[in-house]
């Protein structure tokens, strides 16, 4: 299993006239997530689509607890708990201070320079086995 | 049941390096849709906002099927299947032409002047009552 | 001297916790009233980029004269007052009705396949001198 | 004088398919950096919002020196060269490593919770008289 937490703040502009984080901008603070997340097992997300491949997500499931306020110290744990195989699977929970924001989840797929679905890069799983013995 | 359709154009800013529409703009592309879906029926978010009561978004779920390009023209189809209760659930569809580019689900809860879950305006209730006989 | 006029509403999403659009969307704004611009004139930003051609931003001048408000209908007027070298320059005004919301002015210049300043296509001059002669 | 500086790293939202952070971002980034700067003197930006006051931009400046990138590590170097009036003048620079990146300008003005243009709170100006005299 992988397990990364990264802390960010709300910036002023991912707020609503509601006064709180716009429901719709999560996915984004899921995608900073999961990049430390493969940055913490040695895989940068950036290489990886420089070599040609890319990581875009077929599935997103967002369960809104609590509002998140502007200023507001967030913290994103992100889980893989699954070996990834053409597919990689990370769960979320986002946090300020012990009270829950967001549950979340997002299927990603490998595609190759011509977009095409395709398995992951020999270093991606060489990295990835060593987590999942 | 209530169903409209809203067309809109993906702007540059909506695109990222992968050269598609990111994944985390969908969510606006929803919100705009349900906002007519209400509208179809007579009811303005704006002023339902106005007269002190919120929507916020307890659920979303998002397949992503085909990727959206800069400048395309996309059609949102917004369906509600079933009367509201103190939650409203939307089912949507976004298509270019004829390829389905996501399908998606919100379930969105009322709440009152001081942020807490509370039923649907009267005015709300007569209007969807019309289309749930 | 080209002109154009793109309406548009406000999304939510570009609305913040002062209760305003915020200032930082206006950007995205002036990119759909400058791509009507040109392709009031027939020049299709889209097709320019995918045979290999940038125009990327130098400068940006935004002066903010009224907030807009969710739901608001705004109008962008965009002007291109002189012929364009290897650069282009845009005024635009957003109106709401008979209010002005901003005035802006964007510089931007060409780039080829490889983001190196040059001309612009022949397209482009040809198309554009209809306008300014 | 005030000068503070921000590090961030770029998010792949904030890419678009030129594959260069959109020109558009920039405003939020500064943004950032001019609430640190605000920080750095003690002064809190969502206090003062909370108390009532509020900054909204009448003037943006960008001029755009060279693109950045997903990932990239930029550094905002916020400037208060001038002792606030009812403005604000904030100047910016943003860099990655040595390559400079945009340089920038807002000048904001303060309004009460009626929204109207006012004085700076007491607190604001006491802050800011001890660095500028």
């Amino acid at each position: 299993m992988i397990k990364s937490k990264t802390t960010l703040r709300v910036r002023y502009s991912e707020t609503d006239q509601m006064g709180f984080v716009y429901y719709g901008n999560y996915p984004q603070y899921l995608e900073i997530g999961r990049v430390d997340a493969l940055k913490s097992v040695g895989i940068s997300y950036r290489s990886m689509e420089e070599s040609g491949y890319g990581l875009p997500v077929k599935d997103l499931v967002i369960r809104y607890h609590n509002a998140a306020l502007y200023d507001d110290e967030l913290v994103i744990t992100t889980h893989v708990i699954n070996m990834p195989t053409n597919k990689i699977t990370f769960d979320y929970e986002i946090h300020r201070g012990e009270d829950l924001i967001i549950t979340a989840q997002t299927t990603l797929f490998f595609v190759d320079a011509s977009k095409r679905a395709c398995r992951p890069p020999v270093d991606f799983r060489e990295k990835m086995k060593a987590y999942f013995n």
